[in-house]
């Protein structure tokens, strides 16, 4: 091989069959977005730095974003989240949208992180958001989104959970347990690293931190009370909104989660792969103050964001990833010779107005080799229409799974080609 | 209004409103391109500033591309075009696919323009290619796809006109008229800039670089020469086959078209509105040597390109652009009371699992003001499940533009909107 110029280092490259498993996630995040009335949206894929400054959290802004200068010197980033984006877009048409407001998106993002499996530098990622509401229903009804998301995928409580926790629950436990409000904010960073660490190493780490021997003993009690959430009518309520649901086996308390960006204040969850590979799925939260952060008025929401990378390797893992057709089309129209070249366009153009999708050979060749490409393409029908064809009135459709032909009048094209479709899909 | 921080100049926010036009254009593109069997593919967006030098031409890669470091120190280009990545994702796998290849995309897109009416410095770009031939029925495809898309968005022959030329021919011509081969790229390049200046201008333009008096009157007269395509048996051959797919009418032969990129090598075209704005829709052309460029075996192709900003301004200015629903659900279910809560949910439920999309307001509220929300969203319909229905085992449908009520056993519910809905739509 020649020395081909190779992609950048974590990019992503969608040859037809990695690319009908992106569109078939996001057409099943488009049905399940929609069941509920969430209306699509999107945001610029650049923004600039200040916009996530201070607000998304310092690890996410200047760690793990692209971040450059472009032609005019203005420092920009590509967009490593997008909920400030739709901040700044409600905070825009405040007095114009109509609230609460449910949207959706799925779009590229990029986060400058080493990659791995199921980690690359640029991925999708499908984001929802309920604006305009602060109750545990509208948590619940967010939470049971991404529920039902598993569900229409097929997968089952004893595969996936999410699991929830309160920012408000832990400050007041936090409080109790001796950490001043001040520390609070470096705490729930501890709290978020607890998953990445072994128990020796997150000890380390907290006390690396500035945390006493006994703030370590009453941080470890806190995350691993399991039961903590009994003393949160919000939680409670939230659990029996989503029984009501009927996603109530999806959702679990977790006192350990309580995600890495800043602007979370009540509501926190996390959906993960409970199967031995424990890998995060999705993750979310309430924000009071974000609209009003970019510049608007207060208005609280709740919302979640799901990559692109992880979610089709714990379907595959398994076995619940669909096998895709990556071929739109079912019928090759073979090309006999310059002669008959504009009949087997006709029979593309009939084809094609009647909702049939239709590949064209691109020139006359030999019989043989025409029918050989379309069993190397996957195609599942060819059509002959040579001089005999033309001589008679008739096409040839030759069935490339059984190596039968049929021959029919030319005027019945659309109808024989309806009927084999039809019967070919179900056999 | 305070201090909202703001979008980066050039760039798209597509509130939902603006989001179905762009899956309205999206989805007529996989239709146009799915019939013509044509696989979708995408390729990174993040690429080495190396893979465009030299061959998708200077002004391009050096004055319109955002490029930067990013923080490995590699020096990278947010993609301005798309076919390089293709000749690469080509390249990498040459021994495994099957050619003639068929493949089409439609994804983001930078370049560091000035912003204008139809011009952003973000975009949407669809992308289709015939990979792996080289002759006058796989250029006529191209083009034939192009025209059938037209077609399928309403566009007449009197509104839009794909114009075609050869650079092999205009090769012919100008070393007829004195150029020598190796002025040929820098005349493709004035001949790219007629149509941005007047003649007075691009005749100026034209002796500024290198051109004489005689040369100017040289090339004024081939790029006048409406009847030049005569001398060629190949655009005659792809007229004649583009009027077997029907789409003659949309095709005309223009001496002017060359295209600003430095890699085509034959077949060059481009589509516009003929109306008073003369708009450029979209342009493509034949590359023969690109795959071998990126360091692959030689292959031939021909594709086009078309951005999703002129596109849908020159459907609004022929009437043809088509209203479009923002809110993908039709029905709103109320919440009355905190009892009848769970009865709310269950309705939502029931109605999702057989694929009614309904939203479900987020807490308990006087009706009056749940209507009114409705009203506002442009719901079709509000369904109401209080103490009174509850205990009656009814619902009440409130149709939101005639203000009729109508109650019908729980029971009945799916059959109900069902039948609703179908009347609704065709009312």
């Amino acid at each position: 091989m020649k020395n081909i110029i190779p992609a950048v280092k974590g990019t992503r490259e969608f040859y037809p069959e990695d690319m009908v498993v992106r569109q078939w996630l996001y057409a099943l995040i488009r049905e399940v977005s929609e069941s509920f009335g969430y209306q699509e949206y999107d945001g610029p894929f650049l923004e600039t730095l200040e916009l996530y400054a201070a607000k998304s959290g310092e690890e996410l802004v200047k760690e793990q974003s692209f971040v450059f200068n472009d032609r005019g010197g203005n420092e920009v980033a590509l967009r490593p989240e997008l909920t400030l984006s739709l901040a700044r877009m409600i905070a825009q048409r405040q007095n114009e949208l109509v609230f609460p407001l449910r949207w959706w998106s799925f779009g590229p993002f990029w986060r400058y992180e080493k990659p791995q499996k199921g980690r690359t530098r640029e991925f999708f990622q499908w984001n929802a958001d309920l604006i305009g509401v602060d109750s545990p229903q509208a948590d619940a009804e967010v939470i049971a989104l991404c529920a039902t998301f598993f569900k229409k995928a097929g997968l089952v409580p004893q595969e996936v959970q999410i699991f929830i926790n309160d920012r408000q629950l832990m400050e007041t436990e936090l409080i109790k347990r001796g950490f001043p409000q001040e520390q609070h904010k470096n705490v729930f960073r501890m709290i978020d690293r607890r998953d990445k660490l072994s128990l020796a190493g997150w000890e380390a780490f907290v006390k690396d931190n500035g945390c006493t021997n006994e703030q370590f003993v009453q941080l470890r009690a806190v995350i691993e009370d399991k039961e903590l959430w009994h003393s949160s009518p919000k939680i409670t309520h939230i659990f029996q909104i989503l029984d009501f649901y009927g996603v109530g086996d999806y959702v679990s308390y977790d006192p350990r989660i309580i995600r890495g960006l800043d602007y979370y204040t009540g509501i926190v969850f996390e959906a993960k792969d409970i199967g031995e590979k424990n890998r995060a799925i999705l993750g979310g939260g309430h924000y009071a103050n974000l609209v009003e952060d970019v510049g608007g008025n207060s208005l609280p929401g709740v919302g979640f964001a799901m990559g692109d990378v992880v979610f089709p390797l714990v379907l595959e893992s398994y076995g619940k990833l669909p096998s895709l057709p990556t071929m739109p089309a079912r019928i090759l129209v073979t090309v006999f010779d310059d002669d008959s070249y504009k009949a087997s366009v006709a029979l593309c153009n009939r084809l094609r107005v009647v909702d049939i999708n239709a590949v064209l050979y691109p020139e006359p060749d030999k019989l043989g080799k025409q029918f050989k490409y379309a069993d190397r393409c996957g195609f599942k029908a060819a059509l002959v229409i040579g001089p005999d064809e033309l001589s008679r009135g008739e096409i040839v459709l030759k069935d490339l799974a059984t190596r039968e032909q049929i021959s029919f009048p030319n005027e019945e094209l659309e109808d024989r080609i309806k009927q084999w479709l039809a019967a070919e899909k179900s056999s």
